[in-house]
């Protein structure tokens, strides 16, 4: 199948409005590129379920704070390209930063509550402009579906939040976060990792289990999950916590009374000069 | 021809998609109801251009500041459809407000700067409100134009930077200012002026008329133009001046240097309890 690269909004809608005309069904798989199997699990449901998929490749500038990773975030874009094409994908949405913000560009998407604890906390802006350019993707790609990562599952919060109050027509899928054999979960940010710092990452999901554990040897409360995970992270070298926290998986908040178990253990912490975040439903099975 | 009614979002969006599936050309008019002669000339305009046309009522509690007049605005739906079944209007969407805003409704958006003077200064909140019903009335009527009237000049602007913005697929036609034949503007507001407030009431596009002839007479400066337009309305009686201001039409600042006669004069004033804005360009023949 050919492979169409579209740098334009509007040639984008067009594409896909093309083929719902035809009554087909759109997929779309929003990425900043540089894929890893976590992609390539998203991309696979993709071609699954609906009749054409859209990715689109796009490091978003409005959604790195200050002093983030924007310059260095890689960009292997033939290499992204090339596994589009393996995986049958119909069209790659590749936009210039001009393309998406012009030099005036003024207007925000804000997600009160759910963006501003945790990740929102740490990362100030960084939610702001993962909806607003969400919405921009959704504007230039309206896809029947939409699928996103488990891993980021506080943005999933938030972007399942934006399309239901803002009346958008795709339904957006959440998919298992994909792991390392030793249960570090894909980014494509682990290539940043020292050597040392690779071997040591594994703790931070370990974390997550023993969180997970507490709660099913009879522990109830959010305190008595997230001591559990802390303990055993406090375990691991090279470590530097910004948050452990349980939380309902809807509204991010910490629940005051018995948890449910349908709880998330979310976390994120630093390895050296690397930023990593996981997370791990108290319900057991899940990834 | 058949008017259809209809309230929740998915259905209204499902309605637009079927027309233009046929190829055909959808507008969108979109109205708080309480019809005057200025939404007449919208759905004229939209009747003419279009294939179907659909109108939105719906109140929007988030675009009126606290203290302001949400719960008295008027609300003739009987009458405003049978004015409908007249124009030939194709469907009119009718929301409550439960299902435009849920319990949890956290999502909003945000136009910085262009939404900040003038009213944006006077309603605190009242364009974040304005811009989040416009998106949300967008994606369930996604007609390929939306027609609003330049009376509301801020408004307008802040809808075509936000629909440019957010790359929305819809083109937004702007409509010339309705007057009563003494040159009031039209507005669902002047039935709560009494009689001597009616009367007093022409002397705000007065005051405007007057700022565009001192420009015509030569006077080349923003200060120079706003400072004929507040003299004469000084002479009026009743008025409570909130702001008479010459700016930019896209960016809604004063400008600093020589007027380049695109400019607009704005202004919005209290008569009694009622609030008034009005403006005009200061191009010759425009209203």
């Amino acid at each position: 199948m050919n492979l169409e690269v579209v740098d334009r909004p509007e040639d984008a809608r067009h594409w896909v409005e093309a083929y719902q005309r035809k009554n087909e069904v759109v997929g779309v798989v929003p990425t900043m590129g540089a894929l890893h199997r976590g992609h390539f699990s998203l991309i696979e449901r993709a071609c699954n379920e609906c009749d054409r998929v859209v990715v689109s490749i796009f490091v978003n500038p409005t959604q790195f704070a200050p002093g983030e990773d924007f310059a260095k975030y890689p960009r292997p874009l033939e290499e992204d390209l090339r596994a589009y094409r393996r995986y049958g994908v119909g069209m790659v949405f590749h936009p210039a930063p001009e393309a998406m913000y012009a030099t005036d560009y003024c207007t925000w998407v804000e997600v009160d509550g759910l963006a501003e604890g945790l990740e929102g906390e740490y990362r100030p802006g960084h939610f702001r402009g993962v909806a607003t350019v969400v919405l921009k993707l959704f504007h230039a790609l309206p896809a029947n579906f939409a699928y996103f990562g488990q891993k980021d599952a506080q943005q999933l919060a938030i972007i399942r939040r934006m399309v239901q109050d803002l009346d958008m027509g795709i339904e957006v899928v959440a998919c298992p976060t994909v792991r390392e054999e030793d249960g570090l979960a894909l980014s494509s940010r682990n290539r940043y990792l020292a050597p040392e710092e690779r071997a040591a990452a594994p703790a931070l999901f370990q974390a997550l289990r023993a969180g997970r554990a507490a709660f099913h040897d009879g522990i109830r409360t959010a305190e008595g999950v997230t001591r559990a995970a802390k303990n055993n992270l406090a375990e691991a070298p090279l470590f530097r916590v910004q948050y452990i926290e349980c939380v309902d998986p809807e509204r991010f908040v910490v629940p005051s009374g018995t948890l449910s178990g349908r709880e998330l253990i979310v976390a994120a912490a630093h390895l050296g000069t690397t930023r990593l975040i996981d997370n791990l439903s108290l319900e057991e099975g899940t990834v």
